[in-house]
């Protein structure tokens, strides 16, 4: 990626988006593939505000697999502005990214989101972006790989990276009001060359190179556990637990609140909801042993490397 | 209701959580019964912080209904203070109240919530509430007799009560991402007496009044549609369309969010989301006229009376 990063890093995310989505379909094995809705945005300013490129697949493997492309522009809302650039008015922004969720059928994949983004206020231009993993059953050795992949493309960057961007997704991803956090995390980072420009461009290539690493980090994974057989509990428990993903989404996610209130496209954006869920009342009131297990993982972050 | 409320409000609670507990295992016919979870609270400012009693069942035609009493006491978090008395310290508060939804199995029985409740904010005092109904399948002579119930109970008051708290909901209960409203909508009213305290004796009989109704609102429309037919599509209509009650309740509803912000008791206050919920993406392009035609219900709120 070479600057300006306003056009090299869409071209980036577009690449990304092409080569996920093709080895999602492969996995697949030639039945279900990813449809595509291609959409334009209207600014809250008015006039032109960009669109995406958002495709969706509900296949055997990937039960909702959403894969978005984004580029738009326009005004921020006051309040907005205000936080980002420290002053009340309608700040110009543009905002260029990679989003994606995949959550598998079988309770013994883990669902898997990341993002891949770029933006411009007002002359100030950062990166952010971040992977975690969200599983219904505990495999140690998943988690692992997860991690040890990331730390691996951390490490090539920077060493403080990988302690500070686990760190980071711990507390990103968590639920106050369960105590726990949204899965066994993996990377979160925000503002990467917003106050030390001079640093931009090798952040471009360590969110690029995170990014490609992502089909890396997951793919193993489902291949290990797309044969591994579960029982009737098991899919309870992860429609369950999928209450807490949505719960996550609506009531903390600052990516999916900063779109619907800047008028961003609803069905893009709630492509990240899973596709069937649960909300028994008091259901973790008496869990199996290994359910247990998983349960206090998300209460205390482990270190996975 | 007589002076002082904080002790005559939550004895009105009480008895009407017993009286509507009692009619909904009535139409359960003697097999599921509500189960009982009393709970105590500890304060944010530590100490005793009041309680609860959270019924909820799991039945044939309710498949989950909770009906949740409490009285809470203790100090606000600063920022809420602000909002409500004008001072950013911990003011005291206590909050009394019943609050029930109930989300029957069949899609063509209508969900209903209903919430009463006595605040008192550092000697400021005031009764808030409502009811509002949300169908999945559009019959309106249901809507017609849940809307004309309620304004039977406002024109014994005021007049004025009836096309103010009816457009009080329309507003309250609308989810600005989707630009659609909850469902057909009720009564919502808030603050009531707080500015002008001579009158707090008038609004706890109003809202006493609204509070025994619900019954008469609610079960005649569970008589008329428990043994109306659905089909399948039916059914997928109404998962879909719960997804929008979890989206409403999670990201605007102030109940909701003021709860577990105070550190509410998160099963008793997330009681109020489906059981069972669908996100399908872009699960309304492609609807029945019949749908469709609920659907333009919630996009442009309706006079049933």
């Amino acid at each position: 990626m070479e600057e300006p990063f306003k056009s090299s890093a869409p071209a980036l995310y577009r690449e990304l988006q092409e080569t996920i989505v093709k080895a999602l379909e492969q996995i697949e094995g030639g039945g279900a593939t990813f449809g595509r809705d291609q959409w334009t945005r209207e600014d809250i300013g008015g006039g032109h505000g960009g669109g995406g490129d958002t495709r969706v697949l509900a296949g055997e493997v990937f039960e909702k697999a959403g894969v978005n492309f984004s580029e738009v522009e326009g005004k921020l809302p006051a309040e907005m502005s205000k936080k980002l650039v420290g002053e009340e008015r309608e700040a110009s922004f543009l905002a260029t990214g990679l989003s994606l969720v995949i959550h598998p059928r079988s309770p013994m994949i883990p669902t898997v989101h990341a993002n891949f983004r770029y933006l411009e206020v007002e002359g100030r231009k950062w990166f952010g972006g971040g992977t975690d993993l969200t599983p219904y059953a505990l495999f140690e050795e998943d988690a692992e790989h997860f991690h040890q992949t990331l730390k691996g493309v951390c490490d090539s960057f920077d060493k403080s990276y990988y302690p500070r961007f686990k760190t980071w997704c711990d507390e990103y991803f968590y639920l106050p009001h369960r105590a726990e956090a949204r899965g066994v995390g993996g990377l979160f980072f925000d503002y990467l060359g917003k106050d030390d420009p001079e640093k931009l461009a090798s952040y471009a290539r360590f969110q690029e190179a995170a990014g490609r690493s992502f089909l890396e980090c997951y793919l193993p994974i489902v291949e290990r556990r797309q044969s591994e057989n579960f029982d009737e509990e098991d899919k309870k428990f992860q429609l369950q637990r999928r209450g807490r993903y949505v719960e996550f989404n609506l009531i903390y996610d600052r990516g999916t609140l900063f779109g619907l209130k800047t008028g961003g496209r609803t069905e893009s954006i709630l492509m990240s909801l899973p596709p069937e869920v649960n909300w028994d009342y008091d259901a973790f009131s008496n869990l199996r042993e290994k359910d247990r297990e998983l349960i206090d993982v998300v209460k205390k972050p482990r270190e996975w490397v």
